[in-house]
């Protein structure tokens, strides 16, 4: 299933893509797409029935915003450098183990809602990065089929980062990632049944109409099911938390000088293969 | 005002201390003690006029679990190495700005709470520190004056930690400040009125009875108002966030070979001055 959620930012109304591409209103059915639906098996399976039954009223999509596919996100533990080229570009030696990083929650927003430039920010870069959302809590997984067990589904995540902030401000890299806005997710929230190999997914990031990132999930260092049981070692994961897994070569950070970094104005799309496409434009804060 | 939360976890009521050290129950009153609160300047009124009224029915503390101050907790945000003592025991130079990093809000406990020695864990150390809650949504803010005036009061939190996934196991500190239950926090939210000055408070921590923290907020590099003012340029901060301003000298790896790092069985006592007193067991995750 293709769940997601529309409307106003906070007032959102859960929603499925169906088949043919209708919308169809999930307000009837459950309350919100969020960690408590993806831990109940009941629920989800209502929303199925549902779907499958023809039973669900269409929504007219038309000037209607997409919000986040999940309300009341835990967390967003987020993975660094696990590309090789991405590594590479970035002038770091491949990890030996996940690098791991924190965004907290309210930096997450629609696929398609406006990206603020932080005041004083000269490096603001783009991240396209494969979304992981958990379904069932998890901590100290052993084996790659319970991680993966423990996935209800995938989306899109955009990991804005500033890199100034980031990397020359002292610190961890937490600064430089969790400025508002700075965590674009959605539209869907595919459900894993209908993502059969999560190694598989081309990723693209453009700016401005220009290709910047394209790669694949085949090419991460460690892939989705390893870093879920090891992140599950070192924190507790729940139902509702987000795991972004890392991001391609491409970034304005690799560039040649001048680097072409983010300003407003900008438009930047992404798209994974079978998870849909965003959009934001650049402004201000 | 002394506000704190009591009862089993996950089903706690809002309470307060009175100034005769009476329990007081809040239900009748608020739904909870948590950031639509502390921005609500009318129902915390109502709050203060029940309490000065004798209004608010006793509750009878024997037994009672003390949960976490606040809920509904967004981030807590945290301040690595602020005294010049605990830099200097890390071995790291006293930082030229403030360096930060998060915590999950899945971390916070209640101040009584048993904490978790993580699996494989033989680094598991203590931090007492000054948390700072915030009561008002603080972006940019630009003058000391104004970012206390966000500041909805203070408690205390142990920002537990573990050494090796912290520093050892590649990437930033989030990996080693994020294991379930690393952040007990409480026992009271007091006011930020009740606290005249947050740069003359004592901070005490003892394991096993012996004392191994003895410092005050008075050896901040970075104060409080300058703390909250620095964050707010680079994350937008809501009521209901908490940010660990930083712990003085005296935690586990700063010690001499062999390190006294915490085990299953241990007990560690806090205290601030006019913010009560934390006291956990260890126990095996």
């Amino acid at each position: 299933m293709k769940l997601l959620r529309v409307g106003t930012a906070g007032a959102e109304r859960p929603a499925l893509l169906d088949g043919d591409g209708t919308l169809r209103d999930l307000s009837g059915v459950v309350a919100d797409i969020d960690g408590a639906l993806l831990a109940d098996a009941a629920a989800l399976g209502r929303v199925r029935a549902a779907a499958d039954a023809g039973e669900l009223p269409a929504l007219d999509a038309n000037g209607l915003r997409i919000g986040p596919p999940l309300g009341r996100i835990g967390k967003v533990v987020c993975i660094g450098l696990n590309f090789h080229d991405h590594a590479r570009e970035a002038g770091a030696e491949p990890p030996a183990e996940p690098v791991v990083f924190l965004k907290a929650a309210d930096t997450v927003v629609g696929p398609n809602d406006t990206v603020l430039v932080p005041r004083g920010s000269v490096k603001t870069d783009w991240e396209v990065e494969l979304a992981v959302v958990i379904g069932r809590t998890a901590r100290y997984l052993e084996t790659d089929e319970d991680a993966l067990a423990h996935v209800a589904g995938y989306t899109i995540a955009h990991d804005v980062s500033e890199r100034e902030f980031q990397i020359e401000r002292g610190g961890t890299w937490d600064k430089g990632k969790n400025c508002e806005t700075f965590n674009p997710l959605g539209p869907w929230l595919v459900t894993a049944d209908e993502v059969p190999d999560p190694q598989d997914l081309s990723l693209r990031l453009w700016v401005n109409g220009e290709l910047r990132q394209d790669g694949s999930t085949a090419q991460q260092i460690f892939p989705v099911a390893e870093v879920v049981r090891y992140v599950s070692r070192f924190m507790t994961l729940y139902p509702g938390d987000v795991i972004n897994t890392g991001t391609p070569a491409g970034v304005a950070m690799g560039q040649p000088e001048p680097k072409p970094y983010l300003r407003s104005g900008d438009v930047v799309e992404l798209e994974i293969e079978g998870l849909g496409r965003q959009r934001q434009q650049l402004k201000e804060a």
